[in-house]
């Protein structure tokens, strides 16, 4: 049976996602900082190595819905993700959501499916798709929030960058602690 | 002439130390954790060099009041610190504080001085008394805040520890971004 993973890349200040995301900026001032070790063609053998790891297909995708779009409230108008015509997932996507909507086939084998009740259902699809494949976590950071609190991330890898990004959105925010008050100190 | 330096040991999520600090827990809930890699004997080679460094006298230190003590307000009853009567330092300390107090001459060589007039005082005076060796800013969390957004550090070195605090003082807050806005997006 495969695992559950989340792989982010936070600034040294523990930002996913830098301050006043919008459509077109969709990480936020400063976000597309936390990516340039991989994008492009990495040299350095660990971003080499890490960026393999972070490209690797999985078994299926789950992710908050404002990693899908900058859409919030009702799906009031047309938008099919970030990534074009050809998502780079090639395998089932989970998108966590308040707002029931339609599945979303896109080229390349990527299905978007709209999940209404819950975290733990969405995961328990992804499952179901992936059989003994990964399933990927893609974020932001409230999805691997939810998923970390719930105790359903098998791995979480952290690329930590050394910008500042001096706001956004944190990952490790309203998680943990990770032993119970008063057991060591 | 010397660094100076800052060596913290903060959380994966952040924090340099827990929530509620008290005299009687001046780290914070599970605040100790953040220390226990080097306390004790470290055995891990990484350990053992990190805390070689950490430990290198240096020519004289900052720190923050709250370090010092929990005394908050006026200087209302006797405290020398928490490390006894001969602390580990041996060499000037430089407290910064609202509140005039004497300096004070304990064993060993080490003598605290109550700096009331700024930060970029406290770090004058300290380099005066360093001479040719390092200045050592020990803490805590609004301490380094304050000399890193003064642009007064030359060398910021963290060790992260994999626990989660989950609350307390965090480390790089109100701190950068390091790029100014649009600069990089």
């Amino acid at each position: 049976m495969g695992k559950v993973t989340a792989h982010v890349s936070i600034s040294l200040d523990g930002f996913l996602a830098g301050p006043d995301q919008t459509e077109d900026t969709p990480l936020g001032i400063g976000g597309m900082r936390l990516h340039t070790w991989h994008l492009g063609d990495p040299t350095e053998p660990a971003d080499v190595a890490a960026t393999q790891d972070l490209l690797k297909q999985r078994g299926a995708y789950v992710m908050g819905r404002n990693m899908f779009g900058p859409i919030r409230g009702e799906w009031d108008r047309e938008w099919n993700g970030w990534w074009g015509d050809e998502p780079p997932f090639h395998h089932p996507v989970f998108v966590l959501t308040h707002y029931p909507r339609e599945p979303l086939e896109l080229q390349g084998g990527t299905t978007f499916s709209f999940i209404t009740d819950g975290i733990e259902s969405a995961m328990r699809q992804a499952k179901d798709a992936a059989g003994d494949k990964d399933v990927m976590i893609g974020g932001g950071a409230q999805a691997v929030q939810q998923y970390l609190n719930a105790g359903l991330v098998d791995e979480l890898r952290i690329d930590l960058v050394p910008v500042l990004l001096g706001g956004g959105a944190r990952l490790l925010e309203g998680v943990g602690p990770d032993v119970k008050e008063g057991a060591v100190n």
